[in-house]
């Protein structure tokens, strides 16, 4: 089989020249666009910024799957795993037509070309990296590692994609990409779409060569039949030799795809298809100048960027940009006017089916909200506040589970999880939906197969890098992790936070789903697993996202989670963090009042203060079902101890309700703030994470000194749950010694009930190296009035 | 060649027992260690916590290991992957010896062995996992993934070593496992150790089947060997004959991996040997109870953790366990005394030839202090301030050549970096050492070669493992990172400070040099590369570890950097960042002002201030070089236009400083502090990070409200350098106008002022626009009296 139609052929080699050339362009020129004068310094942008080296690969790719799409009819999404190649990716949807639909001020036209070229990597332009404003990207490459990840999630139930997922070499080399390569193992033919992976061989990554790039291709067949695919080579330099192989290739690769999934659409699912993976050996800044200053350029690490530079003061290097850029023949290419010539501008794809213009990589235009449960038929029936234990997690499970059902038919919604689905006590999705596996599967194995939609992979990575190709492209998805670990995919938050606050920005890229993750097993109960599970470091990394997109939620038991989790599930555009461990836990709120409470996002618990008609001596403050636990014991204590100590609790769901109106939409205004946090009046604040971080938060608060705030302090160790909050001085005793210390109305009434404390924390050691378990009257602590 | 000695095989299959026994003993029991007497609920701990199903693969591979060792006088140390069988790891160091001698209250006897079980996992004794307390660990293997790379750092310049490591197969699905199996690439037999990776396919992670559990043999031998490895499978439910071929495997691979070494010391580097890996099939949990409650136990992932539970309560459970612990007969094992029987004893290795007591995984012991050039030969000399611009880090790429130099016959220092040397300005390091690589070299390949220690591969976990790895074995090095990726390997950070958070607890663990971590590309000079390069995260992360262990310094200018490098590369025992841009930038101090400067940790900068016999209206407080840049360019004309306010400069290189000294060393004491930032005056902090970060920091201080930050918004795109600092309100523009309004004193004068800034920074808007550059004023700006 090889590709027949020669004429094409020669007429796509010239379309890849028009991209070309307006890569090139962008990266250059600021004025003269067509070439039409000769070319002059000032013709020449003052900074050159821009990445060349990858370029030529990108667009020719995207020139061969122009043709696939058109032969085919295929529904084809783009991602380039290279996202420094930026300005390709812009010359081919502006080429389609995409860019000026969407920018309606780059026309298409000599005038349009000026300015697309203009825009490029300058002020009040468009950057320089595959972007969110790039029209059909759903992944922006600026950090290497996600394009496999991200394009096995956007095809996962989405049977008619094709996801073509273009790799680097360099990005090849890092950990995230080599992990995603597996995600094979968990594609199903029958109900996914398929991703095509391009592994793009130019050699080099900045400067050195790259491990794939030199390695024999009997070792690149081994590595990637090793994690099941079926690869092909397309090698050379020679323009029309490539463009032959390669159309030859993505056929057969098209065909293959097709075959499999028709198979297992009409005879069911049997086994995991050997999917078609292409190699492309072909020269890092291919038709670039071959030589600058008796250096090679082409086919080298130095064509990564600007492979020819000074050209405005260098007139030997203003000559070899000038015949590389007339290299491409632009008259040849745009007419009078500077439109694409007409045989060219019919190779691209129409309407919907052009690259830039696919619906799926503007998943917010084709999102159908989730279906959601009453999330108060999971509440827990709680009379009395404090009284009765529960697996707060558990409750969400059931949610969950009846998510799944209920939105069975849209298939728009799964659970990603390193494999500890069950260990967070969201075990009940299970009985009705599977792990998902397409390798064998065995008796002794537990609730495994090939269409579950519970994926769990023992990499944070894998897990958070699907989920992002999966709302990106308008689906649901939660992420559930041990909160320690989820620091392994922090800068994978970051960047998607970016990603997030860019497009809300741009009306043409519609809302999708939230990034909900939710940290469970947290540090306060990793007792048994010790140190390094013990982290909440997450929460001071969003801290630092913008306000527009950012959200912390700190239920403190299993009805505000209810109602947590289904704010989240039914938000856009942001990345919600929800702590809260999966251990029983008391319960605080019946659904009424966690309904109320989670809206306001902190409220005053009048049931647990005493500070009825006055101002408080103290308030104490929680954020966290922990520090809420602590607290409130903390209350307890003192109001049976010290009744003339006037506390008020104040208990804290949404962590962002803390900051200044100013910086954060959900900031309290200060009277409000005020009204539950006194003006001046002393806070003793018990908080999840890091204490410092509250500081970072209430500053600009009315004396914000005034708040002292006990959390983790990177104590920890394998112990007994409450020796964890004692080692971190956030114990219900810590607290209370807090308190009495800051009120100084009571003064005289504290010193021996402080002692009292001190002793209980002595007590305490003594005890739980004897018993290895915890004091009783701690253990089974409950609220009495 | 098969392994004949059967007598020998049965002793060790009994020492395995052994191991076992003690494994489950540390698990469930608290009295009663050697089963003198019929077994009782209060034998067992109130808390059963702890991971058996890891556990019987480890011991089984420590006790062939140890048979290696005594046979050819191997060189081995041994890293556990699954770090969480902690119990397996413990009971072998203990029998071997090292434990008691370390520990002199665990005893080699029954008295020894109770404590040893009572102190598992329980308040006041050990961790669950494999961690800093253990002899012979460099690996704490609590967040999975970094056997590998810590394995091949440990290797890299260890001629002798072989580093065993066991992969668990669901770490081995891991982001950081996977893109750690290509150091083959970088591992010369000439002068590197070698790697001997364990693959154990026990089939299960916590609660799902692995990837490669379910694999073929014939998949994983094409993974494998794709990698470059030669593979040998070990696979099997009976202990015998595993023991045979473990045996037999491991005589095969020690003699290619010295063939392979002998030939290339020999004969000299030639090729990339095909190193041997095996891979482990036997099952989870293997040894412990089949079944329970007629449910699959041994084999399935139920054996995880805690195979059967509610021993104290449950009769049945109590009969199961019983059975279990006794078939391992301990009577045959222990002698009266409860010492392990002398036949057994005799297994294991003598002296520092015990993995438990190998001096290489306790690098501070054998750690040769660097042979550091005076970094002052490196400094540049600045006759005035702010007059000239230079690449800071080139300096420092110039002290890190001769580094290279002057310890090239220790060869125990290598740099780290995922391939911008060259473009974070390090080259000059390539006059004298190459980039390293085992693969084919072609003449355009600028510096590499398979001897060069230059490590740069696309991949900031390997950079970052590796470097851990060779420092934890007692050797030096730096990774230097573009700012905001460092974030990819923010959870390493975290780790590596975690352990050695514990490690300065143990006397007997010597210091090792510190992780030093250059971040540069900073997100105020990424206007080229655009948002997602924009992050300045890690310093977030770093601030919440203990002060220890963590430090962050942010030296303005190229003479600040040297010393603080310098300071760095001597120091032992913490996590340094060193955050600095590459970029041509004005330098400030001569090297005396900067030795000063960076000695003190923060000064007063009397040359930039005004404030002279009077008390300064506004301080002017900066930390990192662009912050520092714009804070004295606003000095400058703020003095120019309204000499009546009095400006006190203060820098901050070291941002420890700040931090009150109880919560850190390096916090200045209050009277100092005060000294600098005056008792109430307001300060105006241009800050490198994310401004709030600094509230977090000073919380504490005199007045801290009064501190008013300007730093990185997570505003940020593809534009010119200065609009960067314009975007996020540091301009010199927007720090003049804060300082203005906040110091009252002269608040008649200010309003016109504030007015021409505002112009400026109009003026800049549309200057940029038209000119894709900076204002000539901005961008030529140097410091005039
Ligand atoms: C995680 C991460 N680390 C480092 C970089 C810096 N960087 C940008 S491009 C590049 C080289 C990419 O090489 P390759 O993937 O081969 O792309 P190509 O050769 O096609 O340009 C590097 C290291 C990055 N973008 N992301
Ligand atoms: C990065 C990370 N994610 C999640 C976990 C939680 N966890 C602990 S053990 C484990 C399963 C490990 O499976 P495997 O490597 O196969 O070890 P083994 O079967 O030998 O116990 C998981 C997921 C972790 N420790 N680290
Ligand atoms: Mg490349
Ligand atoms: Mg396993």
């Amino acid at each position: 089989m090889v590709y027949a139609d020669q004429g094409r052929l020669a007429l796509m080699h010239k379309y890849w020249n028009a991209a070309n050339y307006l890569t090139v362009g962008q990266i250059y020129l600021q004025h003269n666009p067509l070439l039409k004068e000769p070319l002059q310094p000032e013709h020449i942008k003052p900074r050159l910024l821009g990445h060349w080296g990858t370029s030529p690969g990108l667009s020719l790719i995207y020139v061969h799957l122009n043709r696939l799409i058109q032969e085919y009819d295929a529904n084809i999404i783009y991602l380039a795993g290279p996202g420094h190649g930026g300005p390709a990716l812009l010359a081919n949807v502006y080429l389609e037509g995409t860019y000026s639909e969407i920018y309606p001020k780059i026309t298409p036209d000599a005038v349009g070309i000026q300015r697309l070229f203009r825009q490029f990597s300058t002020p009040g332009g468009v950057p320089s990296h595959v972007s969110v404003p790039t029209p059909g990207s759903i992944h922006e490459g600026g950090e290497l590692g996600y394009v496999l990840s991200h394009a096995f999630g956007a095809a996962f139930d989405n049977p008619d994609l094709i996801v073509a997922a273009v790799v680097g070499d360099g990005e090849a080399e890092t950990a995230p990409l080599e992990g995603a390569w597996k995600s094979t193992q968990f594609l199903n033919p029958q109900r996914d779409g398929a991703v095509l992976p391009i592994l793009h061989l130019n050699g080099y990554k900045i400067s050195g060569p790259t491990v794939l790039g030199r390695s024999s291709d009997e070792s690149i067949e081994k590595l990637l039949s090793g994690h099941g695919y079926d690869v092909h080579f397309v090698e050379g330099d020679d323009p029309m030799q490539v463009h032959q192989d390669l159309a030859t290739t993505l056929d057969l690769c098209y065909a293959k795809i097709r075959s499999y999934q028709e198979e297992a659409r009409t005879h069911g699912f049997t086994r995991q298809p050997e999917w078609p993976a292409i190699v492309l050996r072909t020269p890092k800044g291919w038709t670039g100048p071959k030589e600058v200053d008796g250096i090679p350029i082409e086919g080298t690490f130095r064509s990564h960027q600007v492979p020819v530079a000074s050209v405005r003061s260098n007139p030997e290097h203003m000559r070899i940009f000038e015949n590389w850029l007339r290299s491409y023949h632009p008259e040849e290419l745009f007419d009078a006017e500077g439109s694409l010539v007409p045989e060219l501008a019919a190779l691209a794809p129409k309407g919907d089916r052009r690259m830039g213009a696919n619906p799926h990589a503007n998943g917010g235009t084709i999102l159908t909200e989730l279906d959601l449960p009453a999330f108060t038929d999971y509440a827990i029936d709680v009379q009395k506040p404090a009284t009765e234990l529960h697996e707060s997690t558990r409750q969400l499970g059931k949610m969950l589970r009846d998510i799944f059902t209920r939105n069975a038919a849209e298939h728009n919604f799964r659970l990603f999880c390193p494999d500890e689905t069950n260990s967070n006590r969201l075990g009940n999705v299970f009985e009705v939906e599977n792990r998902c596996s397409v390798e064998p599967v065995i008796s002794i194995d537990d609730h495994v197969s090939p269409d579950g939609r519970v994926m769990e992979v023992l990499s944070e990575h894998l897990c958070q890098g699907w989920l992002e190709g999966y709302l990106l492209t308008g689906r649901h998805g939660l992420f559930a992790s041990y909160e320690a670990f989820a620091m392994v995919s922090a800068s994978m938050s970051i960047q998607h936070a970016k990603w997030l606050e860019e497009s809300i920005k741009l009306p043409w890229r519609k809302p999708v789903a939230s990034l909900n993750i939710l940290l469970t097993s947290t540090c306060w109960r990793n007792d048994h697993n010790g140190f390094s599970h013990q982290g909440p470091g997450l929460i001071d990394t969003m801290l630092s996202k913008k306000g527009t997109v950012s959200r912390i939620y700190l239920p403190p038991d299993a009805n505000c989670l209810l109602s947590v989790a289904d704010h989240c599930l039914r938000s856009h555009d942001y990345v919600n963090l929800i702590v809260i461990d999966k251990q029983p836990q008391l319960q605080w709120l019946n659904k009424e009042d966690a309904i109320d409470h989670c809206t306001r996002g902190l409220s005053t618990w009048q049931w647990a203060s005493n500070d009825e008609f006055v101002e408080p001596d103290v308030v104490m403050a929680c954020a966290g079902d922990i520090p809420t636990l602590e607290t409130i014991a903390a209350a307890w204590w003192l109001r049976k101890h010290i009744p003339e100590l006037k506390v008020r609790v104040v208990n804290v769901v949404d962590l962002m309700t803390l900051y200044p109106s100013l910086l954060h939409p959900h900031g309290l205004d200060e009277a409000t703030f005020i009204n539950h946090f006194t003006h001046d009046k002393p806070v003793v604040f018990a908080f999840h994470g890091y204490p410092r971080a509250i500081h970072e938060v209430v500053h600009g608060r009315p004396n914000a000194e005034r708040f002292h705030v006990r959390g983790f302090n990177e104590e920890g160790t394998t112990t007994t749950p409450f020796d964890m909050v004692v080692l971190n001085g956030m114990s219900r005793y810590q607290l209370c010694i807090e308190a009495m210390r800051r009120a100084t109305r009571v003064r005289g009434l504290t010193a021996p009930l402080i002692a009292e404390c001190n002793d209980i924390l002595t007590r305490h050691k003594s005890y739980i190296q004897a018993n290895l378990e915890d004091l009783p009257e701690v253990r089974d602590w409950t609220w009495t009035n």
